[in-house]
């Protein structure tokens, strides 16, 4: 490294480099509803050197890699708190979806990112069952056992529940290319993101919740 | 073309080689789980010369454009057929989720594919709005209708019942490379697909019916 990118980089580091990487990648990743953008795209964003990127990920699928445990980690710091609180189970599981479907609002890409890396390579797809999924499916579990103790749901199986959840949840933010051709809506605002909240709320409670 | 490859060509086509390049590329995609795959394979995999594909689609996109016609196509056959059956509503709404669960467990790249070729152009993107999206928007808006005039469920937004529905049902079937690290199942079977649309369709039902 000169000196010259030496100095770049601390300064770039003190106003957070990384964390600036990480938001250009998701602000593009949101727009582009592909995988497909460019290192130079991303550094571009960020106003940064390009040299960053390889510096603090390694390359783009580090990058991508990071980006998800980010977008991952505070969706998942979000459940466990709400996991431990003293709410009624059924309250607890509809905040639960209610949170799914504001994350999928805010990061879109998120199920793209991890079905791509899945795929890359073994040691991707392990880590991401570990980090990602495998504790998104013990806290429905958790929530799951703690309604059907309180006689408030029928017993539904962990992994359907995951399925049928997380599927909903997302399929029209991650389809949203299919929005202005057959919905006549350019993208989906806060207030139909939450009425489609209450429309899977009541889909979901209505499916497993005892009367 | 020379003599021989206009042989060649008169053969497949008496043995169905745009039929067979169709099945090959259906077989690939859905083993490897992404969009990657090349004509050399799918040419080998059809054990056909290589030029046929051009001959017939012209190139890639077009032979995944005419493989997805294909398969939407039968779906939505059949779909129009139950859509004009004389079965009561509910029995109705319930046998075409069955139908969609279905479809994507035979062909686990068909929300893939509509993803990636309506973000490679305009045209796609309209066509694929006009020949798959809006017909099944508007059989399940006709069932909605029947089903809500015979007093059988509470009014549902066509648009969120199509989100819900398709992406419970997909995901599984889409999200496939999850299966063995983070569930301990190789590939969903027919037991757990069936099973796994009992469950789909007790939520749907119980979100929609009226008691």
């Amino acid at each position: 490294m000169t000196a010259t990118a030496v100095k770049r980089d601390q300064q770039a580091s003190r106003s957070g480099a990384r964390e600036q990487l990480l938001a250009a990648t998701s602000a593009l990743l949101t727009e582009s509803d592909t995988l497909d953008i460019s290192l130079n795209e991303i550094s571009a964003r960020a106003q940064l050197n390009h040299g960053l990127v390889k510096y603090y990920f390694g390359n783009k699928e580090g990058l991508l890699l990071a980006l998800l445990d980010r977008d991952a980690g505070t969706a998942l710091t979000a459940l466990e708190t709400l996991v431990g609180m003293s709410v009624p189970p059924l309250r607890k599981l509809e905040l639960h979806i209610r949170g799914v479907i504001n994350t999928y609002f805010r990061h879109p890409y998120i199920n793209r990112l991890i079905n791509y890396l899945q795929g890359s390579s073994d040691t991707n797809a392990v880590h991401l069952a570990k980090v990602f999924i495998t504790p998104l499916l013990r806290f429905q579990h958790l929530m799951i056992e703690e309604a059907v103790a309180a006689g408030a749901i029928h017993p539904v199986k962990p992994e359907f529940f995951y399925f049928s959840i997380i599927g909903a949840c997302d399929f029209p933010f991650n389809a949203r290319r299919t929005l202005p051709h057959a919905f006549g809506m350019v993208a989906i605002g806060d207030e139909v993101k939450n009425s489609y909240a209450d429309h899977v709320v009541r889909m979901v409670m209505g499916g497993i919740a005892r009367n």
